[in-house]
């Protein structure tokens, strides 16, 4: 299967492309889509829905996987990442893809056994799991193909409860 | 001009659509827009979309009003609003739509006079300004009216400006 991640957010969104199935995992692109603050907010939302539609169209994804939205603090910016994600899921959802939600914690979990992992970590697993000689940047990209690769751990147990093993 | 009203929300999103200028209002229609909680969240944004779309196509407004966010309390219901906003901007976005934010403040005072007006005080002053038999229903719908009453105050500012009156 291919899953592309998505790290939403207004100014910058990484994407990460993996294709595998549960521990075999093979990466095949990722980078940013940004923005350009001179715009108005809709414009922003507007060229960031435009470039993900022509990603998921060139990737044709069997999944996207997408972080999990919590705030506590900064608000204001949280606002700014939520209008983002609703452009990304509508793009997911325009193009029939299966759509994975997670959690910070269930990514960290995923990807390096431990949930409360920082990022340092994090993109250090990412980069051995698959089989990179450098972490990717910049930082979103990287938590986007750990959203990814915990889509694809995701559909593994999946398959293994649904084929009751 | 005629502008639409949005009061963005995951399950229901209020619109209302006025034409006028200045003081002289016409209330031309107010309604909201459902999405089923059957549906997950991408498929509700994805119906908002579609709906939003279809409703600035027959309308043709010369602007759209949108509510600005803030949030304090209850931030996950505050996720929702904001992912149903950035689709709402989007679809305004698409259609080349003057695109008009206002605060809750800015509302109240361009609709009542007073920006502390409360909910019942703010729908009152909507159903005499737009000489209605009723206050507009549902609540959502009232706000998305008053929000365009706003944009089209605003914009009768703007003409006196650019005038130099």
């Amino acid at each position: 299967m291919v899953v592309i991640g998505f790290d939403p957010g207004s100014a910058i969104t990484g994407f990460g492309v993996i294709s595998g199935r549960g521990n075999r995992l093979r990466h095949v692109e990722h980078g940013a889509i940004r923005t350009s603050p001179k715009q108005s907010t809709a414009q922003r939302l507007q060229s960031l829905f435009q470039d993900a539609e022509k990603l998921i169209a060139r990737i044709k994804p069997d999944a996207v996987a997408i972080e999990r939205l919590y705030f506590k603090q900064n608000v204001t910016t949280g606002i700014q990442v939520a209008q983002a994600r609703g452009v990304l899921l509508l793009a997911a959802a325009n193009a029939n893809c299966v759509i994975g939600e997670f959690s910070p914690t269930e990514m960290k979990t995923a990807v390096t056994g431990y949930g409360r992992a920082d990022k340092e970590q994090l993109q250090e697993m990412v980069r051995r799991l698959l089989n990179l000689s450098e972490i990717p940047r910049p930082d979103d990209a990287a938590d986007a193909l750990a959203l990814a690769i915990c889509q694809i751990q995701f559909g593994a147990v999946q398959d293994r409860i649904q084929s009751g093993a």
